[in-house]
C-alpha cells in the first residue's frame, strides 16, 4: 500500500463521522478482504497501533481478512480490547441512497454497516485520542467474516493472539444492542444454539400385521414426547429456560396400508450457560439409545455470561454519565463473537441502535456515534484502572 | 345372447372342473361384465334359477355387472344365499399357460380365477344338483367388482334384494380361506379398517422466540402420543386386540432455525367389532381436539363378525364329512364382501386354498373342486333345515 492510496482513504485528523464514511465507502460484503482493511490500518497506525493482517481460508468460507491491532502501555499495565468485524450483509434492494456511498441527510448517516458495525468501529478509534497511551494496552481484534460462516473469523486472530502470547482483561465486543435509544441495552450473555438430527430405522411391513413388523413412528414420537417433557432447566437470575423445540418430522410414505422403514425428525436447542452444546448432545443421544435413534447434533454457538459486576457496572456508570440513561442488562438475542471471545477474558457488547441493521437505508444518528465514541473512551479508561 | 352362443359357453350336464374352465375361459378382469355373466347364466337357468342382471356405473370404476339368481323352495322354507365374483386381478405376466385359456397338468387346473374364485362358483353351482328343490330356497349373489373399488358392486346387488324384499337367513361368501389343505380354515369375521389424515396448523416464527409462535409438532407429537397410549380394547373372543399405528408424518420445514406453520400425520386403525369406523373417527377428532387438530378419517371396511354357533357348527361338520380335518374358525386377514352381506343375515367364509390367489400360475386341485363341491351341498342343505 503506497502513500497516494492512504491519503485518499480517510482525512488526518478526522472526525468520527467521516472515519465511518470513510470505512462505509469500502465495499466489504461477508467475507471481506482487502480494502476496507486497508483503510483500518490507515487510520490505526497514526495512533501508535502495531498491525497484524492475514488472509486465510478458501472458498466457500473464505477467504477471510483479519486485522490484529496492538498499542503496548506501560509495562504491566491492564489490556483491554475492542472486538469487531467490518464485513457486512448483504446490501439487497431499494436503497434511497448507494449502500456503499455513504449519504448524510440531516442527522442521519445512510450506508450498508452504519450500525452493524463500521459506525461502531469507526467510534472506537475516535475514542483512541482520548485514551492516553500511560493508560495500558489497547488492542483492536477486527475481523471480515462475522456475518458468514465465522469459519475464518474472529477464531484465527484468537490463535494469532494465544501464540502471541496476548491476553486482553477484558473484551468489549461493539455489535448494535441499543434498541430504542443509545445505551439503553448491553448484552452480558447470549444463548448457545444447536441443532440435531434424529433417525429412527424401524421395519417395513403391512398395518394389518404390525407384531412383524417395528414402526419407527411409534419410537419416534415416544422420543419426541419425551424430549419435549424434559424441563432443561428454570432459567438463571441472567437467562431464560432453555428450550427445545422440533423443527421437523419427516417420513415419506404414501401407502396407507404399509408400516414404514424410517422415520426422522429435526430439533432446535436454545439453551443457557447451564448447559454446554456438548452436554445437550449427550443428553439427547442417551434418550435416543432408549428409542433406538441415531443422534447428529450440529452445534452453533454455545452459551456464554459475564456475570454482572465490575465490567458491567464500568460500561452502565459510562453510558449514564454521557446519557443519563439506565441501561438493562441482557442476554437476550441470537449468536456473536462473543461466543468464541469468551474463551479469553470477560466480554460484554456494547453498541449503536441495532433498529436497521441488516435492512434496507441501514443508518445511524451522528450525534449517536459521537456519544458512543466518548462511551467507549470512558470504559476503556476505567477498564484499565486497577480494581 | 341366441342358443349358439350358449351352447359353446358350458356342456349341458358338465362336472365341477368343467364348470370351472368355462368360467375361467371368459377373460374377466376387473371390472367385470357381459361374457362371463352369460356363462353363469347358461350354467343357472337349466337347473331352475330366475336370473336378474345389472350392467352399473361408470370409469373408473365402473361398469360393473352383477348377477342375482334365485330358486324358490316351498312356502316358508328358510333361504341359503351363495356369494361371490367373477371378477379376476389382472394375470401380470409370466405364466406357464396362457391365463383365460384353462389347463390342466395332472390333478391342478391352472387359470386365472382358478382359487379366487371362479373354482368356487363352479363348486356351488356343481353341488346345486344335489340340493333338492324341496329344501329351500337357494340364490346366488354374484358380482364383478370385489377386486377393484368395489363401488358398484355387492352392495348394488344388496340394493336389489331389499327393494325385491328378498333376505336370506345365512349366506355363505366363497373366498379362498383355505390354507394348507381344504377346509383348514374358515372365516367368522374380518376385522375393519380405517385411515385418518391429521393436521394441525400452528404459527410460524423464530425458534429463539418460542412465545412469539405456535408449534404443531409439538402439538402432532402430543397427539401421536396420546393416540399411542390408549388401549382400544383387549380383544375379544374371536378377535385379536384392535391397533392403531401412525404409518406417516411430515412436515417440510428445510429451516433449522424456523418453527413450522404446519405438521401432518396418517394413522391407520385395524379394529374388531368392539368398535366400527365411525366410532373410532369420533374418539380421534375428540382427541384431535384437544391438540388443535383437524381429522379426516376414510373407512375402508367395517368389522364384522358371525359368533361361532350354529351356522359355523354347520360349516365344520360339512368340513369334517368330507375331509377328516378340524377346521379352525378365524377372523385373520383384510377385508371381504362380507362386509356389506352381514347387513343381511349371519355370514362366513369358506372355500379353496388361496397359496396361488392373486400371483402367476393361479391353480386349484380338482379333487379340491370336487371335495368342494360335496361340502357346499352339505352346508346349503344343513343351512335350509329348520333347527
Amino acid at each position: 500500500m503506497n502513500d497516494m492510496v492512504k491519503s485518499e482513504l480517510v482525512r488526518p485528523g478526522a472526525g468520527v463521522a467521516e472515519l465511518a464514511e470513510a470505512l462505509i465507502a469500502c465495499p466489504s460484503v461477508t467475507p471481506a478482504t482487502g480494502l476496507v482493511f486497508d483503510c483500518l490500518e490507515e487510520m490505526l497506525v497514526p495512533l501508535g497501533f502495531a498491525i497484524h493482517r492475514a488472509v486465510v481460508g478458501e472458498a466457500p468460507d473464505g477467504p477471510v481478512e483479519n486485522l490484529f491491532a496492538i498499542r503496548t502501555g506501560p509495562e504491566g499495565s491492564r489490556h483491554f480490547a475492542y472486538a469487531g468485524h467490518v464485513d457486512v450483509v448483504p446490501p439487497g434492494e431499494g436503497w434511497s441512497s448507494a449502500p456503499f456511498a455513504p449519504e448524510r441527510r440531516g442527522e442521519l448517516l445512510y450506508g450498508r454497516g452504519a450500525v452493524d458495525m463500521k459506525g461502531s468501529v469507526a467510534a472506537f478509534i475516535a475514542a483512541l485520542r482520548d485514551i492516553p497511551r500511560e493508560a495500558g494496552t489497547i488492542s483492536l481484534i477486527i475481523t471480515g467474516d462475522e456475518e458468514g460462516a465465522a469459519t475464518f473469523g474472529t477464531v484465527k486472530i484468537i490463535e494469532h493472539m494465544r501464540e502471541a502470547g496476548i491476553n486482553p482483561d477484558l473484551i468489549l465486543v461493539g455489535e448494535p444492542t441499543s434498541v430504542n435509544r443509545l445505551g439503553d441495552m448491553i448484552k452480558v450473555g447470549r444463548r448457545g444454539s444447536v441443532n440435531m438430527w434424529i433417525e429412527v430405522e424401524g421395519q417395513q411391513g403391512h398395518v394389518a400385521y404390525p407384531h412383524l413388523a417395528d414402526n419407527p413412528i411409534t419410537r419416534l414420537v415416544a422420543m419426541l414426547s419425551e424430549l419435549k417433557a424434559i424441563k432443561l432447566d428454570e432459567g438463571t437470575d441472567w437467562f431464560q429456560p432453555s428450550n427445545l423445540e422440533v423443527t421437523d418430522i419427516a417420513c415419506g410414505n404414501p401407502a396407507t396400508n404399509v408400516i414404514p422403514q424410517k422415520a426422522s425428525a429435526r430439533i432446535s436447542i436454545r439453551f443457557n450457560d447451564l448447559h454446554t452444546g456438548e452436554s445437550l448432545s449427550k443428553l439427547v443421544r442417551e434418550i435416543g439409545a432408549k428409542h433406538g435413534a441415531s443422534v447428529r447434533p450440529v452445534i452453533s454457538g454455545e452459551a456464554f455470561l459475564t456475570p454482572p459486576g465490575e465490567f458491567s457496572a464500568i460500561v452502565v456508570d459510562a453510558i449514564r454519565a454521557e446519557t443519563g440513561l439506565d441501561t438493562e442488562i441482557s442476554t437476550s438475542g441470537g449468536t456473536s463473537d462473543a461466543r468464541f471471545l469468551k474463551a479469553l477474558a470477560p466480554v460484554i457488547e456494547f453498541g449503536l441502535c441495532n433498529a436497521t441493521m441488516h435492512k434496507k437505508d441501514e443508518a445511524v444518528a451522528i450525534p449517536d456515534l459521537e456519544a458512543l465514541s466518548r462511551i467507549y473512551a470512558r470504559i476503556a479508561i476505567a477498564g484499565l484502572k486497577r480494581a
